[in-house]
């Protein structure tokens, strides 16, 4: 049933920005294409490089054995999957969901395709959709190590590098959502800092070189800090936490002397204030790690 | 009555683990150099090294025409250099302290030294004490660029790169304010991050790579937004607001599922909501800086 109409190595449904850069990446690569997204009118530029516009998503998914699902999050794939006719063409094929939510929602989704014999993977692109094609995407997969080697070669299309984090399906977004909260904090930070920087006359200008000297000091740090938190070790030789909370409360200060919201650093110097109030004030910042998630 | 006492190239008022990082470069670089802390003993190593422990702090002062201050914050650093005896024999000299606080400080211990005949220049140390005296090391300067340039040789025998950021005595504490707000904001997003990653079973190990990862891309975002920033432009187009706030929210749920804290972040998206509820919902999430800090 699902063999005969296959005309297409790869369907992508969800053409916002991320899905048509995988749709280019899997056309440049010289592979058939299919297309399909809710909304009319984003699969132009595709078409005219030859991918093949589906009329409904049941085409799409009758078009290829893998379906590469990329839509804005969990609710949105479930709506355009969990659909009577999209679910029966579905059967037998492989699903790889590059939608970003909770490792909780891709071990539902993962539940739904095992009982309506679908294959499953599940996926996190790390990188920007200017990446999508080159080397340096990054692309993380979980799910089952068979179904992942046997699509593999249709992945590798897009370039980049791809990790298998393992059978557990939740692991790609449990990565992902650590990931990004490294990143959107980090972010949150610098937001923060230049308007801090901007109330005291110095511009982004100014401070971007000084910042982007904090942003390289950071991946070494994070990489030194990694055995020390396995091992439930936190050293404060260099830095104690109490060290830590005295620039926070710096930058409290002086933001709020500005009129500046200050609730993202008042919340990480809470976490600071109460390891050091747990008798923790000589260990390293990290020691928050154990408050937030006691072993 | 200043000169006739002075015998080394540089006084170092404070021997914490920074304090004695900038004592050894100094007599590194062959500098007769002097030395004082509050708490006694904390010299023993610096002295068999040649340096010359001062019995009290007016004693230390009145060693050299040059006196680096660099304690725990300017409480600690006004309860030495403002009692009467030290103040009295600071008249003539000058004080550089790289003691970190906020630009408010500074600004009131440079008019405190102005009215007492003190030269004085404000700094930051923006890198561990591990690199003091290596070319990693970074130092900011703000304050008289005629006092800057008159005791620029003794500082740069602390190597690294030393940046006069003008006259405003406020500067270096206002960069060190902003560039610790973003490693601090960056530190407890790892630290989170790390949390979250552990409850879903993945190690801080496991993590690393991926995160040093996410550490690289923040540099040159630092840089290119830099000039949006400073133009008021916020571009959304590869990464829009609502976007960050989706992710954000899974984030949340993702940790608040596991029981595990999650205020940094619900900060962070408070203020990505607020910019969207304002309708800037296409924007990048830099834009939040406008809503922290309106022009």
């Amino acid at each position: 049933m699902t063999s005969h109409t296959e005309h297409s190595a790869v369907t992508v449904l969800g053409l916002g920005p991320m899905g048509r850069a995988l749709a280019h990446a899997f056309l440049d690569a010289g592979l058939r294409t299919t297309v399909w997204n809710r909304t009319p009118g984003r699969d132009r530029e595709l078409a005219e490089r030859g991918a093949v516009s589906a009329r409904s998503p049941e085409e799409a998914v009758a078009a290829s054995r893998l379906i590469v699902v990329c839509v804005v999050n969990y609710d949105a794939a479930d709506a355009i999957v969990r659909r009577g006719a999209v679910t029966d063409a579905l059967k037998g094929r492989t699903v790889v969901n590059l939608t970003a939510d909770t490792p909780d929602r891709a071990r539902n989704t993962a539940a739904w395709a095992a009982e309506h014999g679908i294959g499953y993977l599940d996926g996190a692109i790390m990188t920007p959709t200017t990446t999508i094609g080159t080397p340096a995407a990054v692309f993380l997969h979980s799910g089952p190590e068979e179904l992942y080697r046997r699509h593999r070669p249709v992945l590798d299309a897009l370039n980049g590098t791809h990790t298998h984090l393992g059978e557990d399906i939740g692991r790609a977004a449990a990565y992902d959502i650590a990931l990004l909260d490294i990143f959107w904090t980090a972010m949150a930070g610098y937001a923060h800092a230049l308007a801090v920087a901007r109330a005291e006359g110095v511009t982004a200008r100014e401070l971007a070189p000084f910042a982007k000297g904090i942003g390289t000091i950071l991946p070494p740090l994070f990489e030194q800090a990694a055995e020390e938190v396995d091992n439930g070790m936190f050293s404060g030789e260099v830095n104690p936490i109490t060290s830590a909370a005295s620039s926070m409360a710096h930058i409290v200060h002086a933001s709020e002397a500005h009129g500046i919201d200050a609730g993202v650093m008042r919340a990480a110097e809470g976490l600071a204030r109460r390891a050091i109030g747990r008798g923790h004030g000589t260990d390293g910042f990290l020691r928050i790690t154990e408050l937030l998630n006691p072993r």
